[in-house]
């Protein structure tokens, strides 16, 4: 028995499996019983999923479901997303019903450049550095061309290059900054393969390449998503509704302990998204939270206003989004979602996304500022609650019926459930 | 037809599949088959997942990997990963090994303090909210005792309420602030069941009650991971590399463009293992994230010394996680992987976590710093091309052969594969 191992990737799954349940488990057979409960019978599907990542051992389920009746830019759509959280697609299918009365959602792609960097330390004179980007810069450019070549016979490629001096952050420290545009995919793999190729050009004494890499932060890769109806149209308290939101949207502006917060319900809704399409949720999470704490303070990335007696409600988010490559294409669940979406070029899908995380936060702060946020959520959890407790289907149509009113915890089920099997 | 619906939560799964397959799709049957071979075959488990979320319609399968050879403060660990990133858990596991030979991972939870709010607005004068806060403030807590009751039992509950004055900020705004200790919950619906409940009480003429919602930064519940050992045990050309890694760190603190990835890619390490645990990704990436932004500019989250001649590398990072509660234990495989993991505090899986993001940051800084990041990054996603191309398993090892020293890009192994068919 050992507990490290050598090898472990070239054995095979079952052997790999095996390992994990010898020395990591107490119950080897029941622990091999649950893995294998998560494959799937068919035994290409599941060949596929496991070549996806190495050392692959199941399928880690995460529920897919659907919201339906968004209306954006007027076309009404479904929306599938994936998430664990229980809350997030009941709240995106009631805001998109709101919504869908009230002339729906608009969204605009405002920018879609995506930038790569070539970091390097110089310790020449700066003027000779400059001289030998100008005089090579279209030697760099054409040493791409094999690479360039399919994504600007669709439209992109690089657009620019250039050198910028930032010694004064770092002593010798330069970079070589190139803008993209990728069109229809994520672009991480030709934007890196563009920038390695042109680093390992871009050779002259006292130049030293540290790395070459694209950037998570596209503050010009951004999109608007918006609501917005005259105030009386927003319930039967219209105005103390919008002043209310509109304060709930002004504290997350100033206080950051709130706006984190804020913005993660923002990317409940978006990242559900991102995942159903095969998309990098990391990408997205770094690329939204980083341009939240763009002007030095982290802040809030929904805005509001009444004016006019018009509430209107709006998002700003950079989303570095694809509809080729990658997982969208060969997971075979992300490729069903972009056929529900119809099959929307990157930008649709960047306004999308955008509105799922707008339709959350609406959610979120309809509820914060009116009933709560636990109602919703509780209610929600509480089937969850319910099957651990291994309640029956009757036990949990009472329970559900019992906690209408109440506010639920896993204890407070606990006990009404052993005082109604008591009684039973 | 019609692209909206009333009523669509109460369908059953088949009916709402039918509407969204007539109405969104040309290929109804194949739509529906893709769907349903993604269910489980057991109905208990799948009905299971299905109550998790509401309008589960199937299950999207996350890649779940395992990662061997983390020595943790002496104890070896395999880590189970679910990402779709192809590179992730090779990442882990090669820098697993190389560390467990140069003493392992070192990590120390510092802090476990989560705290939440009640926002809200207050006209009067401050003197008089200030004596009805404190001659309340027992009233207050006391009004939690049935929600805290079992939580205090585990030596956790609300630790401190604090009445503050944002009002130079936001005319009228005050909150109170609350910390809490959530033992081994992350604590999210305990915390704000406590806060609403408060809310309840906190009554006085001019208070008007805006929301009340735990936080996620978590600026102080923190845990620091970190591998050290002497520059020349860090391969033939220690020093070399040693320094160069330190640049690449240095970059990542002065330069956002270069942050922002750096940190997305200790995010590749850190949800990996958050999902597979059953925890809420999108708190620790807001936390993280906002936590990175905190003094004004997006920076590092790791660290990089090299002093008397050892070479130290860390990371600080905030992590709010659970090992009881949620989908931690409702999710069978989040269980099973608590269960690979020894069943692990609160405080010993923010340490596990840690290490992850350590790991994978250290796995990208030397890619990157020595063979570029494509080169293991496109040899993993190779496989991805190739089963999207339709190759035969004879096909896959004749490419990834061809391919072993060359840049990978789609097109190029389609090329490949046409050559080699025709060739046949």
């Amino acid at each position: 028995m050992s507990k490290t191992i050598k090898g472990f990737s070239k054995l095979s799954k079952s052997a790999k499996i095996d390992w994990l349940a010898t020395n990591f488990t107490h119950d080897p057979i029941s622990f091999k019983e649950t893995l294998s409960s998560y494959w799937n019978s068919d035994k290409v599907i599941q060949q596929l999923h496991d070549e996806f990542i190495e050392n692959t051992i199941s399928n880690y389920y995460l529920p897919y479901g659907i919201a339906p009746n968004f209306i954006i830019n007027g076309e009404p759509l479904a929306i599938p997303m994936a998430t664990e959280e229980s809350s997030v697609v009941a709240a995106a299918s009631l805001v998109a019903k709101f919504w869908s009365t009230r002339g729906g959602f608009k969204a605009k792609v405002l920018s879609t450049e995506k930038t790569g960097q070539i970091h390097f330390f110089y310790t020449g004179a700066f003027e000779d550095l400059q001289s030998y980007f100008e005089s090579n810069k279209q030697r760099l450019l054409d040493s791409t061309n094999d690479l360039t070549h399919n994504m600007r016979k669709r439209g992109g490629g690089i657009q620019a290059i250039q050198l910028i001096d930032k010694t004064n952050e770092l002593a010798n420290y330069y970079q070589l900054h190139l803008s993209f545009e990728t069109i229809d995919s994520m672009g991480a793999n030709f934007i890196n393969s563009c920038l390695e190729r042109i680093a390992s050009q871009f050779k002259k004494e006292d130049i030293e390449i540290v790395m070459s890499i694209l950037s998570n932060y596209v503050p010009n890769c951004l999109v608007r998503a918006e609501v917005h109806c005259p105030i009386d149209e927003l319930g039967k308290d219209g105005r103390a509704f919008a002043e209310k939101f509109n304060q709930a949207v002004q504290i997350a502006h100033i206080e950051p302990l709130r706006a984190v917060t804020h913005n993660k319900g923002i990317m409940n809704g978006i990242d559900a998204v991102v995942i159903a399409t095969g998309n990098d949720f990391r990408a997205i999470e770094a690329g939204a939270h980083a341009y939240a704490s763009k002007d030095g303070k982290y802040r809030s990335l929904t805005h509001c206003s009444i004016d006019d007696e018009t509430f209107r409600f709006w998002i700003d988010v950079p989303l570095s989004l694809g509809t080729v490559g990658g997982l969208t294409t060969s997971h075979p669940l992300a490729k069903l979602s972009l056929k529900i979406l119809q099959n929307p070029t990157a930008k649709k899908l960047m306004e999308i996304v955008a509105v799922a995380g707008l339709a959350q936060n609406f959610a979120a702060i309809k509820a914060l500022i009116t009933t709560g946020i636990q109602k919703g959520h509780m209610k929600m959890h509480l089937q969850n609650i319910l099957n651990q407790l291994g309640a029956t289907d009757v036990e949990k149509t009472q329970i559900s019926n019992l906690f209408k009113e109440t506010t639920i915890s896993h204890s407070s089920v606990m006990t009404a459930l052993k005082k109604l099997r008591s009684m039973s």
